[in-house]
């Protein structure tokens, strides 16, 4: 059994467009002898697929299943997905466990991280966020000088997403899905409406903008986000 | 004259590690002819030093000065770099304009995307920002499932920075300099300075993690940040 232990990198990887890696997360990822990556139980493995082109099939891959009802709990998911990667690490191996986005914004690594950090070597490589990107892809400048942007999950209560927003400068609402309609209505509600920008799958090969009029609420996926520019004007 | 005009990139070059960039922004820096940065009067040219072993000679830098006193209206700087940078866009040069952070928070980008994206094809590269990044250094998970995350500088009133404080699972505070004891007085008063981490230079060769207990407050540069993780205690 080795005694040097692996390291433990927790690497963002963006929002879709394989170019949005960064170098170092480029580097780490065709260097480690072992990739693990998040799977849904239906079978959708975004992570995977962002970086498919950089994998060598020298590398182990370890796919960390998670459960597609949110009404399930993750926990025991995660325990067994930490003691796989744990004995790749205690056998000297380094680990790069993928996290879609940036890993410390809602990511499934912070839950490895919780896990495994006090007992490995850990490094987190930041990643470009969709919420950001969004604005990228948009043309749309968020943040002015003194402006305050929020970043909410559209799975809050439509009070307290009213009560978030009112108290912004800007904001980002991620996760929108089945969440669209009560959205759209406070967003109504506090005449931010005309300001709203949507946008699905942002940088993928299918992302879509449309205006958020025409947007059925039926068919808005979990990967759709709201973005509410700052109205300052600047010079 | 060249009938085919040049096209505008906007790109977020990360918080300060070169390996930051992302694949597309090293791509976009290393082809274009043309690459623009800000610098301040006093000097100082973070952008460029950044990516400094990316830039050949025989590609035109154009800097961009900046007034270094925010008394300063930096209208009629912008105004002249934007003339610059359309002069060779018109005769059918790219031209890259280098952004510290991400382009579209806070992101000097934002008023040469103001003046010029309606006249050239512009695309902007979404970037590494100091926020995230400073989550992923401090090793601090930043937001789960249903938090909601500001992102605020520190110039603002005690009584907004309070406010919005309050409405908000986690923060990231910005730009914190001369402004830190202020800072730290609001973070006592709503009893959440035990949460906040604080650091300098996020990814930079010279970064900096200190308690905030032990940071003096005259001795604060102005890319210090001050992080306060999610309270939720996930699974």
């Amino acid at each position: 059994m080795s005694e040097i232990k692996g390291t433990l990198y927790g690497v963002g990887i963006g929002p879709g467009d394989p170019e949005l890696l960064t170098l170092k997360a480029h580097r780490i990822i065709t260097s480690v002898p072992v990739i693990a990556y998040p799977t849904m139980e239906n079978g959708k493995v975004l992570a995977r697929a962002i970086v498919a082109d950089f994998i060598r099939s020298d590398q182990i891959e370890l796919p960390m299943p998670l459960p597609f009802s949110v009404e399930r709990s993750s926990q025991p998911y995660y325990d067994l997905a930490a003691e796989n990667i744990a004995q790749h690490l205690t056998a000297g191996r380094d680990v790069a466990v993928l996290c879609e986005g940036d890993p410390m914004l809602y990511g499934s690594f912070m839950y490895i991280f919780n896990r495994l950090s006090h007992s490995f070597a850990t490094e987190v490589i930041p990643g470009i966020s969709s919420t950001f990107a969004s604005a990228a892809m948009l043309g749309a400048p968020l943040t002015y000088r003194n402006d305050v942007l929020s970043i909410m999950p559209a799975t809050l209560d439509a009070e307290i997403l009213s009560d978030r927003l009112a108290g912004s400068d800007s904001a980002i609402i991620i996760k929108l899905g089945r969440h669209f309609a009560k959205v759209k209505q406070v967003l109504i509600d506090l005449n931010l409406i005309d300001r709203a920008l949507y946008i699905e799958r942002v940088t993928m090969s299918n992302q879509v903008i449309k205006a958020i009029s025409t947007v059925d609420p039926t068919a808005v996926p979990y990967w759709a986000i709201i973005l509410i520019p700052s109205q300052t004007k600047p010079s």
